[in-house]
């Protein structure tokens, strides 16, 4: 495999250190040496932390693997639990000391980037209305029969996710993964 | 009314730039600004930004009021349903500009301060319990009788909460909390 660029290795040390500890949390030098470059090379490539975290989010909106949400290889009920269980496991791995980069940036920088404000807001809606339109095909084969339309469950459901995974990773367990995951069964009866 | 002491004019400009900026997005001159004491007296006052910050966690929890949902003056659901209306009206008189504050150190700070971790979930933990207490009245009255336990919808709720509020400090927008109020009422029916 070919070594990875100056680029590429920063975007990935970069991945890892906003994801531990957050945009102000984090330095140019930890991201350097997370990324196994020299610090000065990451302004060769970024013009400002901000534009490497813009990239970072781009990267990990990717990771969500949201076109799995419209593969209809699987019913549509069971492919939306099979997302957030591939959501789940991404964060079991990490013994829930991540959270959704959505969720930490979202929280963090609001107030402080428009631009990155913008791009987790952009972020949440593609992820939404994928799950949105995941629910609208369940309830035109007459699988979801609530009282909730899916324009109300989906953003609720992702809302109600972002939720968990903070308090999952504030309580380092998955036991809010597991009451999502009882509540999403109980609302898509 | 006599003066506000110079610490309690430091903890309300603390609480004040924890909220807008996050704990890492504050400096110790910026709460010395806003709390409009000159900057060497913070630290006549408090060990570290840390303990400051351990002190406008606590403040910040009295402001939830818990106590008023263990207040039988209302019937239990509609008591919940008011604690989370008042949670709103404070959220909407900052334009939505200001997120929860468990949910900003959680997000932020949860790998990098295990005391504050630890007050963020004590904190989260005592705001469920309250919950769950209010969703068991309800049970014992007959008033809930969805299939979810008291203990399993008290958390998700709280769980939820935190996520639309996050939610409605990306978009600056009310909708994602009016969102968890149809989803409240649907699972409270």
């Amino acid at each position: 495999m070919a070594r990875p660029s100056v680029r590429e290795q920063l975007v990935e040390g970069a991945v890892e250190c906003f994801h531990l500890r957050g945009f102000n949390g984090t330095g140019i030098q930890d991201i350097a040496r997370a990324a196994g470059v020299p610090k000065g090379s990451v302004y060769n490539h970024f013009a400002s932390k901000e534009a490497l975290a813009a990239e970072v989010l781009e990267r990990y909106a990717a990771s969500r693997d949201l076109a799995r949400l419209d593969d209809a290889a699987l019913a549509p009920l069971p492919r939306l639990r099979a997302h957030f269980a591939y959501l789940a496991d991404d964060l079991a791995r990490f013994s829930f000391e991540r959270g959704c980069l959505f969720g930490t940036f979202g929280a963090e920088l609001s107030n402080q980037s428009d631009m990155l404000r913008g791009r987790v807001e952009s972020g949440l809606a593609a992820w939404t209305e994928a799950v949105v339109r995941v629910l609208d095909e369940a309830r035109a084969a007459g699988d979801l029969t609530g009282p909730l339309a899916p324009e109300r469950l989906g953003p609720f459901l992702v809302e109600a996710w972002e939720g968990a995974v903070l308090r999952a990773k504030v309580t380092r367990s998955r036991d809010p993964l597991d009451g999502f995951f009882a509540v999403l069964d109980a609302l898509t009866a």
